[in-house]
């Protein structure tokens, strides 16, 4: 046989789960897109079209929703440790089992004789508002002996607005750049770390709290850095966040550079003392890299777009 | 000559202006997407090709980008008004404007040592995350005499956990739906709103303040009512919209009913008990209405969707 | 009362529907994304939440599925005519239906040892790539009298790479434009033209003869006309067909100019001769028109984009 | 230091050229989205901001619009080479670089004398429509040494009306899904070959043939395919490539399986007789595989999408 199979891996992509949980009156949600991929002894679907090995897509898909019931969903990451392990050890032709997930977040709507809008009156414990910006991401990979886990984030777009600076670079022939000492810096932020937790027998990190905490380092270390390059930039929100995050030994990020130019309004006899730009959707620089605790290796695949 | 020109309008449309403002090292954003519309004599474009009465789309595009400097971004609207009227007053052919504009908000980024959000140190007064949720829009009608301003939003995503039901409705050969006493109602609010201000003699309203109290109504209409059907709910936030601010006389609403359904896990001998849903994509019910203050005349065109 | 309900629909949006039609070997495709509105008495619903008028949209989803088969889809407008009928007869309370439906064409796939692309050997008579290109769109509106039939496309998108020129136009203290002698003109065509069939007693067009027909016109006219605007360009498109096709009385367009910059490669010691463009995404022109039949009164409402 | 720089790569990303070539009054059109992605000694500019190394993102847009004046594009991949040979050979400090380029398709536009499309009259040699269908895409990367070329293909969507059947899976307590002995399959292909060209001493593919012939392989190994299972389409559209061309090696198609369920009609006193289906969007099966030429060592990352 001159072609042969490389490797392969299927499942349902993109359940779309929202699980309820009562607590009296008050009521919480969890709102996830799940996708399923596994992959083990599978020649035979490929070669013959014998499904004998294959549970359906299908099945996998009622897996997501029964697990919803079964095992609740206490943060995205236990949740696909759960599917995970179901389908490796479960299934004798699955060898590897790789969940992802999409979590959105969602904030209570205050009522309207209340003030706090985190503990309103009765009556909308059960109502809320899509929080908007970043979409939470996760991916568990279990093949039955060793655990990882990369969580991570995407289209959380920043700005600052000043402390951003660019000159001293290489100049060749096509090279027209002016140089800046006070531009604009913002991009859309996607992020993927991942966990040194491996096995059953580690203690498992707090995975609602290890992405709260996150999070906040990286918006903190992107608008306390004075920037000499977006690439600097990136580097000390990796930083940041392996030197305060003891369960994190890896980050990649992909940072489009969301280009702000500051719009020549001299034709028309007034000065632009860094007020007025212009957001340009396409062409933009793209930043992407790797930051790790020393002495790591890294894992996160280098592809995080296809652009 | 059989075929006549009917009517017509161009500009340039989506120029997207950023217009930062600085008081002292604390920084503001306005972050906005406005698309000119003009309208006039302009039947010998169409017929001859013959430009003499055209003033460029681009040159709309300079103007937007000048007046952001000339006048500064107050709100949206204001903005608008600006723009209209130039257009306006200054070219003879042109006899109609109307601006239409979409604005992301922005909140400030906490620093890594105050507790605040909105009062951070002086070092991230000048950095911005992108807050999510809606898009405000607004669009500014002027033909040299009156004004027409239809404010809004879009894609302000919501959800009623419980407090829905659905049940009495007319049953034909075609029905299979069961009736349902406690359901999820989600939808992603489309609204707009026609403000009572039409003369440059009237006292103008505070558009910012206006736009922040009819949102909170709305949500909070959304969350206080018990709904027997999503119609009713549409109407119960448009009145008290219409009864709480007095400067808008008009609102339409398009309203998709996001459909969550209850996923039936008896055949893996489990009970849902209102805790799992499928969150479906299409089709999905489209309720859409005006609510108008009695005596008024409606407005706001009926499509606001093309589906 | 102080606030009253105006303008009220509902209905089921975005019913994908493929029916299959099997002719021996030979499959036949029609693949439509269809989506109801009705209106009528629906005051209750609104005010109280009494759903005793109210056919659920539910019921409207399981309409277009089983008129696929009842009635077959001879062509879109065919089957938008079947549904507007029904839901109006059917109902007593449904007072006006208002039928959209986008459609998306299918070709079939040449065998590997045909050559023709459409009579391939028996074993491929049932495979199909999807055209891609335009989306063709109607709408069909029914009140128990009288019909109003919308047809059109968009996203057909078209370049003519010279017999283009933009000149002689108004220069303001805002102009910064160059005067073009041979640029690019390129748009992605939005179009809507009415047909002049209102009554059961006239005789129906040929629905599917007339798409193919106003689709060629518009792709000619376009191709033949030398552009001192695009205006003019879009005036002989709509004349064209108005004074092609009798069938149609009034067709209204929506072309965005899809901006082609030619780059300054001066800096480099190049010289662009009409070779290198860089295609801008935002902002872009946007010009939009009506053109109608003489003595006609124009009915395609004028919005068609939301920007 | 703690923490260190992995891998990381920069450039500008999305450069949409457009490059018109005129042979007499016959123009000829190549439209590109170009992405450039350097690495190299870039620590300094991570660690301490210094962009000493840093040959901005802005030059590398410059260079993509001149060198489509300097070389023209013959090809996609023969652009992609230009591209990447330059930035390794001319700047010291960059090590590799990755050309990714999407291409859009037109087609033109018949006269309206005419029949023939493709020999028209001379006045619409310059008018074009854009095709639709798949996105054509390539990546080319250099490392001073040797090449590797991965082409593709994305969004190509097709479908097979019968000659379909899933059955003989594994059942478990989650598995509600009936077998099927004639179903609809259908799928948007997404698809990446590598080719074994990597040295400037081979002689090198004809890209532009290789493309359409691998395209033409793939469409028709789907239709002529009886299929048990998509992962038997998946391998059998991969061997056949592999098989008929011998400058690929390796293939990895991402196919997500378009579900279309047959509508329970049942409920009306209807009987659906593989006539009527719903195409459903979310959830859908996703199939990934890898086909390699027997002894050939995989190259191809695995992950073709982020879900």
């Amino acid at each position: 046989m001159p072609t042969i199979l490389g490797q392969n891996q299927y499942g349902k992509a993109e359940n779309r789960v929202v699980r309820i949980t009562r607590d009296g009156d008050t009521h919480h949600i969890k709102d996830l897109n799940v996708s399923v991929a596994l992959s083990g002894d599978m020649d035979d679907v490929h070669y013959s079209g014998s499904n004998a090995n294959v549970l359906p897509t299908d099945t996998t898909k009622n897996t997501v929703f029964a697990f919803a019931k079964e095992h609740g969903i206490e943060s995205a990451e236990q949740f696909g440790i759960h599917l995970a392990r179901h389908f490796v050890t479960s299934q004798e032709p699955i060898k590897v089992a790789r969940i992802r997930i999409e979590e959105y977040a969602w904030e209570r709507i205050a009522t309207s004789d209340g003030n706090s809008r985190f503990i309103g009156a009765d009556e909308v414990q059960h109502s809320f508002v899509r929080k908007g910006q970043e979409t939470r991401v996760s991916q568990i990979t279990y093949d039955g002996e060793k655990w990882e886990v990369i969580s991570g984030l995407k289209d959380l777009t920043v700005m600052n607005s000043t402390n951003s600076e660019f000159w001293g670079y290489v100049k060749d022939k096509y090279t027209t750049l002016k140089e800046a000492y006070d531009r604009i810096l913002a991009t859309d932020v996607s992020a993927r770390w991942r966990y040194n937790w491996t096995d059953d027998g580690q203690r498992m990190p707090n995975w609602e709290k290890s992405y709260e905490q996150t999070r906040t380092h990286m918006l903190q270390a992107f608008a306390e850095t004075y920037s000499l390059s977006l690439q600097q930039t990136l580097y000390q929100m990796g930083s940041r966040i392996i030197n305060h995050r003891s369960e994190i030994d890896e980050i990649r990020f992909s940072l489009p550079n969301n280009h702000h130019f500051l719009v020549d309004l001299e034709p028309f006899g007034l000065k632009n003392d860094n007020e007025v730009y212009f957001a340009a959707d396409r062409p933009y620089g793209l930043i992407e890299a790797t930051v790790l605790r020393d002495g790591v290796e890294p894992k996160i695949p280098v592809d995080m777009t296809n652009l």
